[in-house]
């Protein structure tokens, strides 16, 4: 495999069973050292490094770091002493016979040595310069490694799809605009004039319409936009896996979607056990906050709504009043409970209550004063707290007042250095409604129809059996077969079975308040499947940038992107997006103007 | 695998070693007889037919043409003398004890039963109305066989690009427009109005910059866009099978690819032998006419240039005549000749000159007269003729002529039922010209520069070796080092040695009137990159569509797609491109004016 006309061995090959042997390595100067005239070179490539020693000056006077040279020589031991225990390639050197520079470099605008491994000591430049120069930013050793990553996580993945019969199958990426929640990038037609393609927020209809074909185990990493307002790691086009199949039940999906990620896991040595664990929507809003749940760490919220049913209180006279337990949160100095304030009212809550359990037993802080004596008695026993302890707040609207203390709890786990990144907890959730207020001012989807209800996932979920004949007489209450996959915190992917009856998709396209002639236009030719005799089936999707960045703990997204895009949608690499010319643009025809054209 | 929350087999796997067991199975109604009062279903699922029996008249009423049910029932073997020896399940039966109806079908605009699997005889409706209900057209047995052709032949071509140490890299599909012969799709930026993405023709230019990141062996199946009039048989979006390497040779690109069309045609159930045989784009033009020459058979270009040096007859007095062999052509009917001029002046030719050697050892046609006697006398030895036989002429600019007379050599195949799809003929086209004329007649790529040459492939392809330090003087003969891999007379995929060195790219550039503010403004990030050290690499590329539809021996591209675009780009069943509402026209940016924000 390494064999090429370059070279005969990777430098990661050259081990102690070469000695004595002739080699021709190519790759970069990682780093060069000169001593008592002779010269040093850590020769790398894709494997990793090898010393190379030239005695010749002429031969070592042009090698610059960065220079691309192979290198034919003769293995030898290291003298005794100078070995490197750190290197694959530590006990063995290189003899340069011979040098040819393949190509120069200039010098980088940033150092990506491999000598700089511990790059929390290199001083990295902004990450506009990072993308500027992304093929350079790509060689530093923990990149290639987030590349390689992702690499074997496709690999496993597809794998044990393949195993479990599916097929492949490309759907296109110039389709007619469809309802998902988002804003279409689209594409003009330059043969059609002034009609416009868009691209896919995901192949969700297409790939429904292929279980109607027949094929019943689909799956396709594919290609998704959304021409959404920047979002910190967020990306106009990003990835995911997705898969669909037919004559399936939620357990089904949920079955062969855990062996997926089990088998992703196992690619980079992770055992999971099997089967993850479940937790209902509403448990996680009441426990955790979050329809995404940290488990890696406990400390669940504490409803206290009872607690307080009586309270003289008047901030806790809400609908809801919840706690979560800062353990030894008694000896915070008064000015980090003050930032707290502001970190809360940066997520545009009021504020965040709090008392604290003093060690002599006092109850303390802003809020200890205004509740009943009690109250005050029956609370550390109430939230579990022991002298010591702090108790942060919220009261008022339940979602929002929940969703607080949830954020509250995971950044008390973040500062305690609880969330840590190779200790992986999945859970499922499951029991979603299927709708959600169109009003809710905390999400900021985009309402594809125009009544008070908007889909929880989307238009194509199916009713759980019990509301299958009830849900648009009761749409707040009413409960879909969908799941998410959550790890650490993220939501990795989700699913649904799928309407697949033209019956139940009417009624509930009525309920989002989607007139039969949106519907007609937008997705008609789906309904218009559902006449032929579709199949039950039900799907999933893994967001696959958002998988590769936990799996491999990276901080962004944009870690394990090849060429992602900055902020805005900028590319600082090439420079895209970019005007075009008069004339590219006259071909778009964009500015076509069809009264001009019956003249 | 099969089962699910809906069957415990799949139909094919309710065989003999089943009978007397109870099974549940779901598929489609295929076909429905009824006879003596009992209803015969033939129940499809993606794996193919089982025989349903149903004594119970009410259970057999609902039950149509398409329609997805659910049977439970128990497997007995066929009475004596009604196995079916074409089905798999032919030797059982079900006999039904409860069916559900999951989903039902109105009528279908035009049948895809089984049992129509002599698919000749199945009158389909024209493309638009298939395409139209592609999910319906997609349950056809063939068309199921060829999506499943596609997905085994990308697993075929991943694992053996695994085994070889390629890593799957994503690249983005919104970029710069880039220069690569072919119009681009264009989306706007709304972020930055005014300002446009591209879909890429090819990760060309992203998947250089992976080498010069350190990354040795690149692979993905890309989409890749051009926005090309109409031609049968292309598509706006297509896909390949991009490949690249770091510190290799094109012989190191060349076995690789052998190994990858090995394994994927291994995958169909086919041995190819390697090495593929090569042949100089010379030599294809000179034999074949043809730089995609279809070698399942023989017949090449007899050249007689010389042989009519001295002709009287003027049309023969060309800088080219040549001349193909058409093998018991003489008792072709006249009217039959006519029709092969205008076969010919559909191409664009002028008509097509024959002579015949009649059985008598006569030379009839219409140049014989023209001829001197001498080249009558003389000119069946030089075609290498017998009597009996017929053969066709063509004379003029050498590389039309040549290009004319291989159509010919494919069209005497074709009618003489030479082109077996199954028979796969591949050969590597090597020794490539570097540059074209750019006014070349025959060609319709858009050149990116503004001189007489234009590249042959595209502007990163290295010159060969000896051209290296003079290609610029002499562009007419420079070479270069690029293939294309062939078989049956399509192209199914070439790469070249890259350029890795500014300085070299700078001077093709040069060659192809290409400024350097072009340069830098188009690629200039490449040319960037090359300062800091590329390593020399190379590649390939597979027309993916173009493979499967030669592997699954398709007439078209569109049966091997899930979901093709009809002429002109359009969807018949989406309904794309279509207009966008005057929100989300605004929204763009497209009709952003810079003066106005100014105000």
């Amino acid at each position: 495999m390494s064999q090429t006309a370059y070279r005969t061995h990777h430098a990661t090959e050259v081990t102690e069973q070469l000695v004595g042997q002739k080699v021709t390595l190519a790759g970069w100067v990682d780093r060069r050292r000169d001593h008592g005239g002779v010269a040093f070179i850590d020769l790398r490539d894709n494997t990793g490094l090898v010393q190379v020693v030239i005695y010749d000056e002429e031969m070592a006077r042009p090698l610059r770091s960065e220079f691309v040279i192979q290198v034919v020589g003769e293995v030898r031991l290291r003298p005794d002493g100078n070995e490197n225990e750190h290197l694959a390639t530590g006990k063995i050197e290189v003899v340069a016979e011979s040098i040819e520079v393949l190509a120069k470099s200039d010098a980088l605008p940033f150092q990506v040595s491999t000598a700089l491994e511990n790059e929390s000591e290199n001083k990295l430049p902004g990450e506009d310069v990072r993308l500027k120069y992304r093929y350079l930013d790509l060689r530093r050793p923990s990149m290639q490694r987030n590349l390689k990553l992702r690499a074997q996580m496709s690999k496993a993945a597809r794998h044990a799809l393949e195993e479990m019969g599916f097929e492949e199958i490309e759907t296109p990426t110039m389709i007619k605009s469809t309802p998902e929640g988002a804003r279409d990038f689209v594409v003009p037609a330059r043969l059609v004039p002034g009609s416009w393609y868009a691209l896919p927020q995901s192949p969700q209809l297409l790939k429904q319409l292929l279980m109607v074909s027949g094929v019943e185990r689909y799956y396709q990493l594919a290609r998704c936009y959304r021409d959404e307002d920047f979002r910190a790691d967020r990306q106009p086009e990003f990835t995911q896996l997705d898969m669909e199949m037919a004559f399936v039940d939620q357990e089904d999906v949920m079955a062969m979607a855990e062996k997926v990620i089990a088998a992703i896991w196992k690619s980079a040595g992770y055992d999971i056990k099997l089967p993850i664990q479940r937790i209902t929507w509403q448990d996680a809003m009441d426990k955790y906050g979050s329809d995404k749940p940290d488990l890696r760490f406990g400390n669940p919220l504490i409803e206290l709504t009872d607690y307080f049913k009586n309270t003289p209180f008047r901030v806790f006279q809400a609908p809801y009043v919840g706690a979560v337990l800062f353990k030894g949160g008694a000896a915070t100095p008064r000015r980090q409970f003050d930032a707290w304030q502001d970190w809360a009212k940066q997520r545009g809550a009021k504020g965040l209550a709090y008392v604290v359990f003093a060690e002599n037993g006092e109850l303390k802080g802003p809020v200890a004063k205004n509740l009943s004596e009690e109250e005050r008695n029956g609370l550390k026993e109430a939230v579990g707290a022991e002298d010591g302890d702090a108790v942060f707040f919220a009261a008022g609207r339940r979602t929002s007042s929940q969703e607080l203390l949830g954020a509250v709890r995971v950044e008390l786990a973040r500062r305690a250095g609880l969330l840590k990144p190779d200790d992986f907890a999945f859970t499922w959730v499951v029991d979603f409604p299927l709708f959600k207020p169109t009003d809710d001012p905390d999400d900021d989807d985009v309402a594809v129809g125009h009544s008070k209800w908007t889909s929880m996932h989307h238009p194509f979920t199916m009713p759980s059996k019990d509301w299958i004949d009830k849900f648009d007489k009761d749409p707040e209450h009413a409960m879909s077969d969908s799941y998410d996959i959550v790890c650490n915190g993220n939501e990795m992917g989700g699913g649904s079975v799928r309407i697949h009856r033209d019956d139940i998709q009417d009624r509930v396209l009525d309920v989002l308040g989607i007139t039969p002639e949106e519907a007609a236009d937008k997705f008609g030719f789906l309904l218009e499947a559902f006449k032929y005799g579709a199949p039950p089936h039900a799907g999933i999707a893994l967001g696959w940038d958002r998988t590769a960045a936990i799996l491999a703990g990276a901080d962004s997204i944009r870690d394990v992107i090849a060429f992602p895009k900055a902020g805005g949608g900028r590319d600082p690499l090439t420079g895209a997006p970019a005007p075009i010319s008069a004339e590219q643009r006259a071909e778009t025809g964009v500015d076509y103007d069809p009264d001009e054209d019956e003249d």
